[in-house]
C-alpha cells in the first residue's frame, strides 16, 4: 500500500500553512472538515476535475493541515486540529471565523 | 507622483492576505511594523537584495495588509490594521502570535 507522506510538527511551518490555506478552493475544503469532521474525498461533494482536487487535497496534506488515512478504496480526511492548535493556536479558528465574517461575506456579495 | 495601488475594502480576499503572509520575509516585516507601527522601509533594516523586498512589499500593499505612504523620498508602510480586523477579525493577531508561540519557536530552533 502506498504511504502518504505527512509531516511532522518538526516539519510543518507557519508559511507552509498560510500558503496552504491561501486558496479558494482549499479553505472550502477546510470549512467543510471543520463542520463535519472526517470525511472521505467523496463525500465532501466538490465540483472540479478530479486531478485538481487532488492536487489541493496533496497540498493541505503536505503542510499538515489535513491528514488522510486510507480505508479500501477510499480516503478519509480530516483536519489535523490538535497538531494546528499545538504550533498556531488560534490560527485556523481566525481563518475560519473570518471566512463567516458579516462584513467580508457582505463585500463579496 | 506616481500613486501605488492600494485595494479597496471590497477587493481585498481572505485568499490573497494568506497568501500574502506565506512566506517568511514578509512574515518578518508584518511582525517588526506591529511591534513598532509606520516605518520607512529603510529602517526596517532588513537584509537582502533591494528588488527582493520591493516585490514582498508590493505583495503586502496589494493585498491589503499594508499601506504605503511616500513622504519625500522615502516610503513609509504601515499595518492596515483597522481594515484587516474589519475584514478577518483575530486573523492577523493569530499569525503574529502563532510566530511567537512557544512550541513553534522550541521545534524551529
Amino acid at each position: 500500500m502506498r504511504t502518504l507522506y505527512h509531516p511532522s510538527l518538526q516539519e510543518m511551518s507557519l508559511p507552509t500553512v498560510l500558503y496552504a490555506l491561501s486558496d479558494p478552493i482549499r479553505l472550502d475544503i477546510v470549512r467543510r472538515l471543520a463542520e463535519n469532521g472526517e470525511q472521505s474525498c467523496g463525500a465532501l461533494n466538490l465540483s472540479g476535475p478530479k486531478s485538481t482536487l487532488s492536487h489541493h487535497f496533496k497540498v493541505l496534506r503536505e503542510s499538515g493541515v489535513i491528514q488522510t488515512r486510507i480505508e479500501g478504496t477510499q480516503r478519509c480526511i480530516s483536519i489535523r486540529n490538535k497538531d494546528l492548535n499545538a504550533l498556531f493556536p488560534g490560527l485556523l479558528d481566525a481563518v475560519l471565523h473570518s471566512l463567516d465574517n458579516k462584513n467580508y461575506a457582505e463585500l463579496k456579495k
